[in-house]
């Protein structure tokens, strides 16, 4: 049997990152996953990227550790109010203070490291242009910056060797299309947390853009998210 | 008095960073000091960036935690010996054992993050093409294409604001030049350390890639280097 070639997975334990590990597999990928604990508040999604990745039998999976409080800066890694019920969400017409400073720049760098050292030329990441927050670094064509670039600084870069490929299959998916691609992967979307402001026993708070994108979500593909059916309807 | 703007330095307290934060201040940044504590062996080059950044009166200097030895990979994270005496230093042929991967994307990512948070739009790293070890991620073409892909990734190169400069004052300068810029810029290059694997007491072990490319540099320059004058000529 021949082998899987290794693709790095940067999974945070979402809806979106769960979906592209899924997706990865499907395409005969064999999944590393990458996740990181960042000083965000939100830390319990480390327990889904576990989960997620043991779902999914992934044999490789690194937590790597950087602190990103170190330059304060947002919402998500400081003490300040998550915002609820925004109303810019619709809109992206203000970058919201869950903005975390260069975060996906940091995390494809750190896949990059990761990337190189397994000898993969392949890593996924699950953003996405349409249903999202107005992050700056969720845009295509940011992806395709980061390709170009990572392809010069790496061993894999220089000449003659294979060229480095950061695959964002979600990027031009609604969230519906989202939850519709991975249930039919078979995705169990129970284990996954989307939230920016979880409950201590992950309940989320139905009320952070996060919570609010993915309700949009399973609503637009009419279905029930299994997350909530968990954690009752209250 | 108006306000210098602040710019980020990315500085390890060797020789080449310590270059570039002097030009940076002396071309009228309040330099913003940025070093990483990242599993390295020669860990002791921090208390060089620490009096380094003393002497140059900076404000504010950031360490920053990562662990790449979470991917190994490099002799400078790991148990491996450092090469010395490496026949391929003049040549290029081979990418040395001491390359960490995606090491300097990940050092500007995390310098993009402080960029933004400080409201800078420049960072400043020393990364120079010419005498240097063959590190992929030290070519100017390489350079170019973090910054194309930064403006894209944050709020900064967001429509309408202030494009983000990487500057890379040393890329086509012989270490002889950068000598030579440090001393008329008034460095004191005994507060320096370029060694990856120096004695407890920091003493250079002089066969190590970059304390050739150092001892070259001082050479070419015709000048004594006031760090091996510290230590004795033993």
């Amino acid at each position: 049997m021949p082998t899987s070639p290794r693709a790095v997975v940067l999974l945070s334990g979402g809806l979106d990152s769960t979906t592209v590990l899924a997706i990865a597999k499907n395409r005969g990928y064999e999944p590393c996953a990458l996740s990181f604990r960042y000083g965000q508040r939100h830390a319990i999604e480390l327990d889904s990227a576990r989960r997620v990745a043991r779902a999914f039998g992934v044999k490789n999976h690194v937590v790597a550790e950087i602190d990103l409080r170190v330059f304060g800066g947002s919402s998500l890694t400081g003490q300040a109010e998550v915002p609820k019920d925004r109303a810019a969400l619709e809109t992206h017409e203000e970058i919201p203070s869950t903005y975390v400073p260069a975060r996906n720049t940091i995390f494809l760098s750190f896949a990059l490291a990761y990337a190189e050292v397994l000898g993969s030329a392949d890593i996924f990441i699950g953003v996405n242009a349409l249903d999202y927050s107005g992050y700056p670094d969720c845009r295509p064509e940011y992806i395709d910056a980061f390709e170009r670039m990572a392809n010069l600084a790496t061993k894999t870069g220089v000449e003659g060797r294979t060229k480095l490929v950061i695959h964002a299959p979600l990027a031009r998916m609604t969230k519906a299309d989202i939850v519709r691609t991975g249930i039919s992967l078979g995705v169990d979307y129970a284990l996954t947390s989307s939230c920016y402001d979880p409950g201590v026993d992950g309940r989320p708070c139905r009320r952070c853009d996060s919570c609010r994108l993915r309700a949009k979500g399973f609503g637009e593909a009419g279905m029930e998210d299994p997350l909530l059916l968990r954690f009752g309807s209250g």
